[in-house]
């Protein structure tokens, strides 16, 4: 709580919602010293919002994220899910509130958003395949003797990204990936038998497509959430953001 | 001569240019035997073709493609060019002729193809780089010494691509990658200061362009020609042409 309530301030917040009903009362006297108000459940936004805000970001974790993300869809230009969740088992239901209220989605998950900024406003039937890419996380290549003594802190540390700790287990035992493929073929609507898994260490490839043409396509960026976040915001903006330099050498 | 007259044959050509008077007149019975027309100069092609055609290929070498290349533009709808002396020298005419005819222009040098087919819809001021790659040549990475003895035939020996003597030999002393980034710069009307050449000796990829958003896009094909040609015959419809698997683990 003590975070959100710093980037309140930060970011000149107005409003605040905190489920958890004890933390909700810990914590309301100090947002409301600063002005901001304090909720406890998504039902309150309808008051608050009057007319259709720009876009808004769906990250709560777990199942839990598909009402607010319904409720989002209803007063938002466009949504940026990063909810696996929602998506794996709500997604006809959240497609079908986005093409009633004419709201544009976007993909925040790097390997879909990925996938996305190559085959947005593409004919789904030139596709031939589609590669996702996994890093094989801390263990790849490590002797099953070895594994014996791993800690939960051991499974944890991914080698590339810097994520929770329920993603980053499921990236360990491989299942996000397999989550991810399911995530791709309901947002896509692309036949799984399409879809394939590469084990891709270095991480520096996001997705690959194959179309019907001959034609092969990469996407690569930094890996870190803030450029699928910043391009989920700007993307019909030229907007410059900093990134890397290009690491060519990882063809050769 | 003899391999434009089987290919007349095989595809049922009806009209043949033969500009070299010598040839014209050694072989023109051959093709007259078979019904096929024999030209010796372009200015005949007004009188052949009485609507707009679909699609016209330049693919004559040297600057003498540029004046059948103007002539295209005013009969086709769609010119693919791989003739990179024209656009170098006459860019500024072709661009014109292009705008006024409406014709549509696909580059068909696989390097630019491959810039087209990453940037085609795409405002131009989203891109932060373009990276060229180029092979090399058969003499990358040989001692200075070994190099004394070497021939014109080890020249022209490309390591990934089957093309003429002269652009062969381009190709090994590098000349033709700088003749590439001015090709490039000319038909995409980009700062020249944004292309960038990378040494990649596999050859899988094509082009690279570099997004202010942070997107890297990658274009690979196989290294064959056909896989332009098609392109620039069927880019608007989706048709299936067979290559090879993905090499994946150029990545890992």
């Amino acid at each position: 709580v003590m975070k959100i309530y710093q980037q309140a301030i930060d970011l000149k917040v107005k409003n605040v919602i905190i489920i958890n009903k004890k933390k909700n009362l810990k914590y309301k006297h100090k947002f409301i010293k600063k002005k901001i108000k304090v909720f406890h459940d998504h039902s309150k936004i309808k008051k608050i919002i009057k007319k259709k805000i720009d876009y808004t970001m769906c990250s709560i974790s777990g199942l839990s994220g598909l009402k607010p993300t319904l409720g989002a869809i209803n007063y938002s230009k466009t949504v940026g899910i990063a909810n696996k969740e929602s998506i794996i088992c709500g997604w006809n239901i959240l497609k079908k509130k986005l093409k009633k209220n004419k709201t544009n989605f976007i993909p925040i998950d790097s390997e879909h958003f990925s996938i996305w900024s190559l085959i947005n406003n593409v004919n789904k039937a030139s596709i031939e395949e589609i590669i996702l890419t996994a890093s094989g996380g801390p263990f790849l290549n490590k002797a099953t003797k070895s594994l014996r003594n791993i800690k939960p802190k051991d499974a944890i540390k991914h080698p590339n990204w810097s994520m929770g700790k329920k993603i980053s287990i499921d990236s360990t035992n491989l299942m996000n990936k397999v989550l991810e493929v399911i995530e791709a073929q309901r947002i896509f609507n692309i036949d799984k038998k399409k879809f394939k898994i590469l084990i891709h260490p270095k991480s520096y490839i996001h997705a690959i497509i194959k179309f019907n043409n001959g034609l092969v396509k990469f996407l690569a960026h930094d890996t870190h959430m803030k450029i699928p976040i910043f391009n989920s915001i700007y993307f019909k903006k030229n907007k410059k953001i900093q990134s890397k330099q290009l690491n060519l050498k990882v063809f050769n």
